[in-house]
């Protein structure tokens, strides 16, 4: 690849990147396409009012969206989305600094050492090849090689010294957000699994005991899980379809008639006149919460942070198997089909899940390969001798080398992220967000090893396959490789990279789903069903793997580093709008992103010292080997302090922040309507629980006064014994 | 090596142990080696007095120390030597049953498979090679290998059953060790350690006013660590001759002329007249417990277990590296010296020492490398010409291939103990036994590699330190060299292994020490100042590397079994004589040498099926080989299954348990009493310094009456008020 065929594919890419930038700038002014751009906004501000009227503004490409993103602060991301979200922002923030000074370094100091790096007589530069700017060029024992590892050793310490003070301030920002957050039920309670099962006594009971036995004066209350079934997901479609018509202006029906079969239905809605399904049914029936359907998990609710979280930390049993604890996950954050998976089941379908992840990664390195053949034209000619004259000519070369190949690996690494997402559910995770902590992981090992690892090894992945037996050999490997494949991977940042992020900012997909919802289904109400969290899962693998290819392209083929600085300045802008418009938070993951992103750092920035000494060693050159060996060493040790410093904080909580937040909320008095709000926050049935289970025993009440008259004075929403009816207020049932 | 060989070797080796077992039952009739074989006993009884009579009997060797050591229970065993000395015979029990099996097995199903395995003329069996017997014979592609795999299977399986229920009853004696065993210390009491420094204020008033904010309910008192300095080194010093003299017989001077220079020596004894030295003596000049002294770490005494055990698991502060908790070894275990190493240094400590242990193996290579060169003689007589004649004569050939190399090698060996145990002390252990565990997997890691792997590679060590870069090719490796390094193994375990418990029975060191002092320093005193605890840390990694040797040989030269069974059998008596007789115990480990057992027995079997995985390809079964591989992923199932079923009772202590033994010592009315106890149990000066802090403040108080008259009817012992001379009584000082 040379400098022309660079030049094509980078304005290929920037126009379509305008052209789509300009083309999202207009489709966002379009009021149908509201609940697709800013589906975060309309979900917090209930803001349906449509501006369906006509201007020619709509119409005209603005930058607006771009100065809205870039101004928006960080504790405005703070408060719409959370501390990942600031997380997320930090790694960009983070790259952009870091890139910006390797940039600045290699540009000057060693892209000049590179190109003049062999007497020969150079082209004219846009007919150069890229190979001319890499460290392929300096001739072997070189002098000036010093300048290469003079850069690594400038990139290795900013890169530490950023990535130190990142990891301090977000260790404080968690801890702040804990402290300052409003009280949490997820801080008072446990989630206890594999309860040992006695003969003729229920979970619940064991439960009691157990608990009022050891934990006496903390022990407030639990609430035993219940099998989910056929009838829980009819429970929460009933609720759904029940909400939607409540949504509904009265007297109207709120179902279109249906475009396809042109059939009209329509209801009386029967919500205001309650006492006409009263006798009718009986609530009774909808009680799940029978010893029969109990499973052997229970949430256990505890009077105080401290309490809650010492409980997480001993062991309870002689057998380490039973009353296992653990902190339970904020109630929308729980995902309720896991919990019911019997504990013991859990470290095989671990084992299982991480034997079928090796597979997969092993499975997909065939097309990976194939795409490789495609860099190779070559290759390509010889398989398909007919394409030769084709291919002969030079736009169609230009395109097939620089573009084509990135494309198709894209698209086959999209079958990845909901691959890995099944994988994750099957471990049998409790929450939504360790799932997706656990997915990130998982992607983030595929497309490090299948990404880069694979495209480097010149052999195709039998050959990759081997290496995994030598691992004393991958750095020699890849400090062969590197140099040559820098043109695939500079390609690679401008197809993957600045496409996916235009893609990102388009919403092609919900585009789609909202328009064929509108005109074919000629439904024009804006729904929040389709809103989803930030996909933290697939996003920061990407931004990862940017930041490896960066270090390891830093010092070897500088020439990549201006366009993944692009890149990185636009996903900042990009992320943060799509933060502040389009995603919604469900639940609060903590910040536990970050030592994922440390990791991965010092890992490259590891792997990048150990290529360099490779190609050091290739190149001839002990002085520089000589140096680079302390800063693996150096790097090391920083990351093993960082371990000890600041991981702690991501994996248990302080007690003293809990021991003082506990006796804040004591002194304000406001403990007892805490322990009000606790009773009833991890509801099982159905979604929006604890309103329901409410609405369910007003009615009840309503029914029980109606039968006798009112006798008493009492208010039903005084529960003081459980309902006959509904059970509200019975310990472990659904109302409580 | 032939069967000749062998038998030269075998014969040695059996004469050289009856003769050191005769000779060791005849020493240790004689009184004046009481002390080196009776050396518990004698501690324990205090009896000392001498048997001194002469009879005939004396001189007549007698196997009576063999019945006495078979008949002693495990509960005496445990009484005696604790929870470690069982787990320690426990692991020669397992040892001794897994290899009968194994041995039955292949003796009479792979030996007679092995040896006609090949169509070939057998010479006259003592003429035979040892090769014959191992599964080298066995010709390529034969059918006979399925006994080869069920062999393997039924050791893996049997192995595996008998290690469920071995960690199984050792969990279940851990946990009943905990409840049955008196009112511990170490139970109620936890170590702080990098205490933050506040100006203007002692690390005694910030752990006292840290733990009175956040455990008010519990906390009792606490106990800062002081520099260790000379004076510490100079008043234990002070204490041990202050013992000594008090010992002797009133009147009498304890120090004999001495032998050398003639030189006699005699004190008056001053100690039945405190009057004397009260004057001029001021105790407070003793008192070391100033806050200049204070070093950023205290044990905190608790009002209860479980308070004591949650204050470990918890984080304390926002910084983790503050405030760090951990539970207090016992008063005797803890090791002062390191008690006084900043927090922060550890980590740097520990990386340092694990760099230098691997520096130390590599270079250890060397002269295991040259033995190696002598078990083959051709070599050796290339190497020095002069010696051919020599060494052609049929006995010196017998003798220098099977037994010489492992004599060297052993000698080599003796250096490492000292060596890792050093390693382990700079770590930084806060305790004794933690100190030996961690020598104890380093010697044993150290013993793997040098003894087992290294003596497998052909190439030298040099090649083995290839083989650390392609991890991959180590079992086929290992499955090319086992074969043919069958009669090295089979003569080590003849010499290292009997040969070093013939050692083990007769205490060599203590018995020339004995002689040098009672004949040479005319010193006839039986003193305790030599006694020892049991070295765990050299006789673990002994025992576990003949159990590697003989799971790996097992199924490929089973001719060792034999010998490896006899070697178990010898051991497991005479390491319960020493058990009974020798050693002391000084604290109690809890059984955690258990999971290092665990899971080197694992590793040594998993070794074993790839190491049969490997043959199996060689010989080109590749039914043996698919029937392999279930049995590894099973193997590791199962250990993956006991690491989350037991292993955690080995690192956390139980809450349930904990809740419970305070709830009973509260109900019997003894917690008052326990808690007075504890208040002198951490006492840093000198080694038995409660005594020495008690009578240093007895005569303090006999000062002060002594001076004021008995004014006030007041017993010294009753201590309310810290005392103004000593200190006494005073909070965080010498005397609490």
């Amino acid at each position: 690849m040379d400098i022309d065929a660079l030049l094509t594919s980078a304005a290929i890419n920037t126009g379509l990147s305008v052209l789509l930038f300009s083309l999202y700038s207009i489709l966002r002014k379009q009021p149908s396409n509201t609940i697709v751009y800013f589906g975060r906004r309309l979900a917090s501000l209930n803001n349906r009012n449509s501006r369906n009227h006509f201007s020619f503004e709509r119409f005209v490409p603005s930058p607006s969206w771009i100065v809205k993103a870039w101004e928006t602060t960080e504790n405005e991301i703070l408060a719409i989305g959370g501390l990942d979200a600031v997380v997320f922002q930090r790694i960009l923030v983070f790259s952009i600094r870091v890139f910006s000074i390797a940039s600045v370094t290699c540009l000057f100091l060693v892209l000049p050492v590179n190109y003049y790096g062999q007497e020969m007589k150079h082209k004219h530069i846009h007919a150069e090849s890229l190979n001319v700017f890499t460290i392929a060029n300096v001739k072997e024992g070189s002098r000036w090689l010093w300048a290469h590892c003079l850069t690594l050793y400038i990139i290795s310490c900013s890169a530490c010294v950023l990535l130190y003070f990142e990891y301090k301030s977000i260790t404080k920002m968690r801890l702040a957000h804990i402290t300052t957050s409003p009280p949490n039920p997820s801080h008072f309670t446990i989630l206890v699994r594999s309860i040992p099962y006695l003969v003729g006594e229920s979970y619940s009971n064991s439960v009691k005991k157990f608990f009022t036995n050891y934990y006496a004066s903390s022990y407030l209350s639990h609430q035993i899980v219940y099998r989910c079934g056929l009838v829980q997901k009819l429970m929460v479609d009933a609720e759904k379809i029940c909400m939607k018509i409540k949504a509904a202006p009265k007297g109207q029906s709120s179902l279109k008639p249906c475009c396809l079969c042109g059939g009209s239905t329509s209801f009386k809605v029967l919500t205001d006149e309650p006492e006409s399904v009263k006798d009718s049914f009986s609530y009774s029936n909808l009680n799940l919460a029978t010893s029969d359907n109990e499973r052997s998990a229970a949430f256990v609710i505890f009077k105080t942070r401290y309490a809650a979280v010492v409980a997480t930390q001993m062991l309870q049993s002689p057998n380490p198997m039973s009353w296992v604890t653990e902190l339970a996950p904020e109630p929308h954050d729980v995902l309720w089909s896991n919990l019911c998976i019997p504990f013991r089941q859990l470290w095989l379908r671990k084992i299982a899940t991480l034997l079928a992840s090796i597979v997969f990664m092993v499975l997909f390195l065939a097309p990976v390969t194939f795409v490789q053949g495609l860099t190779q034209l070559e290759k390509l000619s010889q398989t398909f001798p007919f394409l030769r004259g084709f291919l002969k000519q030079d736009l169609i070369n230009h395109v097939l080398t620089g573009y084509l190949p990135s494309v198709i690996l894209m698209l086959f690494l999209y079958t990845v992220p909901p691959t890995m997402m099944l994988f994750s559910s099957v471990e049998g995770p409790v929450s939504h967000s360790r799932r997706k902590r656990s997915a990130c992981l998982k992607i983030l090992y595929f497309t490090i090893w299948n990404v880069f690892f694979v495209n480097h090894v010149s052999g195709g992945f039998l050959f990759a396959f081997n290496m995994l037996s030598s691992v004393g050999d991958i750095p020699v490997e890849l400090a062969k490789a590197i140099p040559n494949q820098a043109s695939f991977f500079v390609t690679y940042v401008l197809t993957s990279g600045w496409a996916s992020l235009s893609c990102e900012v388009m919403q092609p997909f919900s585009l789609l789903c909202n328009f064929l919802k509108k005109h074919l289904l000629r439904n024009h109400e804006d729904s929040s069903d389709g809103l989803v969290s930030f996909p933290y899962h697939t996003e920061v693998p990407r931004v990862l793997l940017f930041g490896l290819i960066g270090f390891t392209y830093s010092v070897m083929a500088p020439l990549i580093l201006p366009f993944l600085l692009i890149y990185f300045l636009l996903a900042y802008l990009v992320y943060r709008n799509q933060i502040v418009n389009v995603y919604i938070t469900k639940y609060e993951g903590g910040g536990q992103l970050w030592p994922i992103v440390h990791n991965t750092t010092i890992f490259s920035l590891v792997l990048t010292q150990m290529i360099s000494l490779g190609v050091f060693g290739i190149k001839k050159s002990p002085v520089a080997s000589g140096f680079t060996i302390p800063l693996i060493i150096c790097t090391l040790l920083f990351n093993e302090y960082c371990r000890q410093r600041f991981s702690p904080i991501f994996k248990k909580d302080v007690a003293q922040v809990l021991l003082e937040m506990d006796r804040r909320d004591e002194q304000s008095g406001r403990m007892e309507e805490i322990h009000q709000q606790l009773h009833s926050a991890y509801c099982q049935l159905p979604l929006t629980s604890h309103e329901f289970c409410e609405s369910v025993h007003k009615l009840c009440q309503d029914n029980i006064r109606g039968r006798e008259g009112t006798k008493s004075g009492k208010e039903p929403s005084e529960v003081s014994e459980p309902c006959a009816v509904c059970n509200f207020g019975k310990e472990g049932s659904i109302g409580e």
